[in-house]
């Protein structure tokens, strides 16, 4: 099962994280979050790790809905959206799939919230 | 499937909250995410929703472990733990079952670090 979309992009990581936070916004995405994976493994651990960033968005409207069909939902918010740079320099966005992880639940009246943040991530990821 | 572990406790919201950090950090976790929901569709929605917040907790050597076997992995990490308060005034805990989400990535090398994750996530639940 792929539990991500994906895409290689030309711009720089510091690039990236601007334009995925402004195509997300554009989707009516916050980011509510944001984990530096490469920071955290240095301060936490000494480990030298790649340029890695976690960004938990949130669209307040589907969220709500989201919730109010299915109570534990909330473990798997906000949406997800890694920024990194690969050790050959190659910049790289991902989301999570909202599809499949909904899928997992298999509470049907998540099915069209899912499609539709699916369908805003690949829109996201279109326009970075 | 199911893809969280929950426990209702007869502790009040706010010990909860405390508890919950409490015996996450006693297993490894950081709380490196915190998203009040009942203040953020407050804010964006003017809607009045229950108590709830989610808590994304990350153990460093875990975390890296995982990151190492799969690259992509980071868009279902941290591993969310929701505290909320029913509307009949009941207490719940509930965490993510990373077992159930790495399930669905289908790559070998993350089942170790799943189960013992989920090992730690129920003694959490068993503490609070």
């Amino acid at each position: 099962m792929t539990y991500y979309i994906a895409k290689t992009v030309t711009k720089s990581y510091d690039e990236a994280l601007a334009a995925v936070t402004e195509a997300l916004k554009a989707e009516g995405f916050g980011v509510l979050t944001e984990i530096d994976v490469k920071e955290t493994l240095k301060k936490k651990l000494d480990v030298d790790f790649q340029k890695y960033k976690i960004l938990g968005a949130c669209n307040p409207p589907l969220a709500l809905k989201a919730l109010t069909a299915e109570n534990q939902v909330g473990v798997l918010l906000p949406c997800n959206v890694v920024v990194q740079e690969h050790a050959d320099g190659r910049v790289e966005v991902s989301a999570m799939d909202p599809a499949a992880a909904m899928q997992a639940i298999g509470n049907n009246k998540l099915d069209e919230i899912a499609g539709d943040v699916r369908a805003r991530m690949e829109r996201v990821l279109a326009a970075v």
